[in-house]
C-alpha cells in the first residue's frame, strides 16, 4: 500500500496560516513525521490563488525536502505554478492531479510526460462527479487514451474512482468497488487511489467509515491512498488487511507493528475521533 | 447478516461450571443479552461427554427458551444426542454440524431433512482439514449431493470454508475467500458462514484481525458467522460494513447504533481486547 501523506494541506486553516508566516518548522515536523511513519510521498497543497501558488509551493518543497528524501506530491492543477516550481523539486515528484477536463489534460499531460512522473487522474471530466459506475469508467477510458497518447506509461497513472459520501447515496462505495475492479480488468498496470475523507461526510462514527471503507477497497483492488500517515487506526486498518490477504510475509509487518503498539489504545481516547 | 450467539458454550470454563451446577441465571443471562444484541440463534454446546451430552443440551434448552424466543442452534455432532433433545425444542433450529464424513452424514442429515433444519456444514472430511480451496470446494460438492440428495434445500445449509490461523499461513484468509467466491457462483441460494477466532489465533492484536477478516469476508459473500454478539467493536464492525456495502437503507440502522454510543470506546478499555 502506497501512502500519499495529507498534512501539508493550506486549505487547511493551521497549516495556511504556517504558509503566510513561512513557519518552517512547522511544515518541516510535518513533514518528517508523515515521511517516518512510512508516506510514499507527501502531498503538497499550498492552497493559495495562483499568482501567490508558486512562491508559496517552492518554499514548501525547499522547507520539506531539507527535512525528508521521501518524493513529493504536487497538489496543483494549475500548469504555470508546476512548470515553475519543477525545477526545484530534487526527485521526480507525483502530479496531483488531471481529469477527463480537456483544459487540465492539455495544460498537464505535457509536463507529466516530460518528467516522468506519476499522475492521479481523477474520474471525473466536469465540475460534476458522474452518478453511476459505467460513466466513470467512460471518462477513465477517455483519460487512459490521452495518458497513452502522451506516452505516460499505464504504470505512472494512479486512478482515483471518487467515492462520495454514503450519506447522501447509500452506493457510493459499492460504485467506487465496481469501479475499480474494472479499471483492474481494463487496465492491470495502472494504479487504483482515493481521498479516503469523503466517504463518511455528515454522518457519524466517520472513523469507523473510513476505515473499514479503507480495507474493504484494498481488497477491492485500491493500492494506494491520499491521508494521514499518523492516524494510527489507519495504519492499523492497513496493517491489518494486508495481513489478511496475505501480503504479510511470515506476518513480520504486523508483529513488529503490534510491538510498537500500534493495536493498543491510548487510555481515554475515544475511537471515533 | 445472520448472527449466531457463541456464549453459551460448555467448552468454556465458567459456562461448563454453569452447567454443571445448574446455574440457570447465569445461563439465561448469557441467552437474554445475545438474543437483545441481535443474534438470529443461540448456539448450545453442552461441551460434555455423549453420555451426559443429552441431560445437559435439554436443561440449556429449556432455561434458553424460558426467556427469549430466538431460535436455537444444537451444537452436536452426535446424532442421538440430537434426537433425544428435539422433542424439547420448540421453534425449528439449526444443527451444527455436518462436514463431508461418511458417518457424520449418515447420522445427522436424516434429522436436519426430517425437521427441516438450517444445517452448518464445514469444508472437511476428516480429522484435518484440506490445504487450499480447491480441495475445500471438492468436500463441499460432496456435501451439497449429499444434502441435495436427502431433500436438503440448498437454501438451509450454510457452509462453513474453515479459515485456520494466519500464523501459521498467511494465506489462511484468502483461501477462505476464494472458497466463499466459488461457493456464491455455485451454490447462489446456500449461506456461508464462519467462525471468527480461528483466523487469529497465535497472534497479536486479534480484535484487530477478527474484526477487519470479518468485514472482508462479507464483502467476499459471508452472510452469517459465529461469534460473540455482545462485542462492541464486532457489532460496530458489522454496521460500518454493511452501510459501506449499501445494503443499510438510509443508513438508519448505522445512524440508530451511533445514537445508541457503538462507535464510541469506553475510556480506558484497550481496543485490542
Amino acid at each position: 500500500m502506497k501512502i500519499i501523506g495529507e498534512k501539508i494541506n493550506g486549505t487547511r486553516k493551521r497549516v495556511a496560516r504556517a504558509i503566510a508566516e513561512r513557519d518552517a518548522p512547522y511544515i518541516a515536523d510535518l513533514a518528517k513525521k508523515q515521511a517516518d511513519a512510512g508516506a510514499t510521498w507527501l502531498d503538497l497543497n499550498a492552497g493559495t490563488h495562483p499568482n501567490q501558488e508558486p512562491d508559496d509551493l517552492i518554499w514548501l518543497i525547499e522547507v520539506v525536502q531539507g527535512v525528508t528524501e521521501t518524493p513529493l506530491s504536487l497538489d496543483s492543477a494549475n500548469p504555470k505554478a508546476l512548470n515553475a516550481v519543477l525545477p526545484a523539486v530534487l526527485k521526480t515528484p507525483m502530479i496531483n492531479s488531471i481529469s477527463g477536463e480537456p483544459e487540465r489534460l492539455e495544460g498537464i499531460l505535457p509536463i507529466v510526460a516530460a518528467h516522468g512522473c506519476p499522475v492521479i487522474a481523477l474520474a471525473m471530466d466536469g465540475k460534476k462527479i458522474p452518478e453511476t459506475g459505467e460513466k466513470r469508467l467512460e471518462v477513465i477510458h477517455k483519460i487512459m487514451e490521452e495518458t497513452r497518447k502522451s506516452g505516460v506509461p499505464d504504470s505512472n497513472v494512479y486512478l482515483d474512482p471518487l467515492a462520495m459520501t454514503i450519506s447522501t447515496n447509500t452506493q457510493s462505495a459499492m460504485i467506487a468497488f465496481d469501479t475499480m475492479r474494472a479499471v483492474r480488468q481494463a487496465y492491470p498496470e495502472a494504479h487504483l487511489t482515493i481521498g479516503l475523507s469523503n466517504i463518511s461526510f455528515g454522518l457519524p462514527g466517520r472513523s469507523f467509515i473510513n476505515r473499514y471503507f479503507l480495507s474493504l477497497a484494498i481488497q477491492a483492488g485500491l493500492d494506494s491512498a491520499i491521508l494521514d500517515p499518523l492516524d494510527r487506526e489507519i495504519q492499523a486498518t492497513i496493517l491489518t488487511t494486508e495481513l489478511i490477504l496475505g501480503r504479510d510475509k511470515h506476518c513480520l509487518n504486523f508483529i513488529r507493528a503490534s510491538r510498537k503498539g500500534i493495536f493498543e489504545q491510548p487510555a481515554g481516547e475515544p475511537v471515533g475521533k
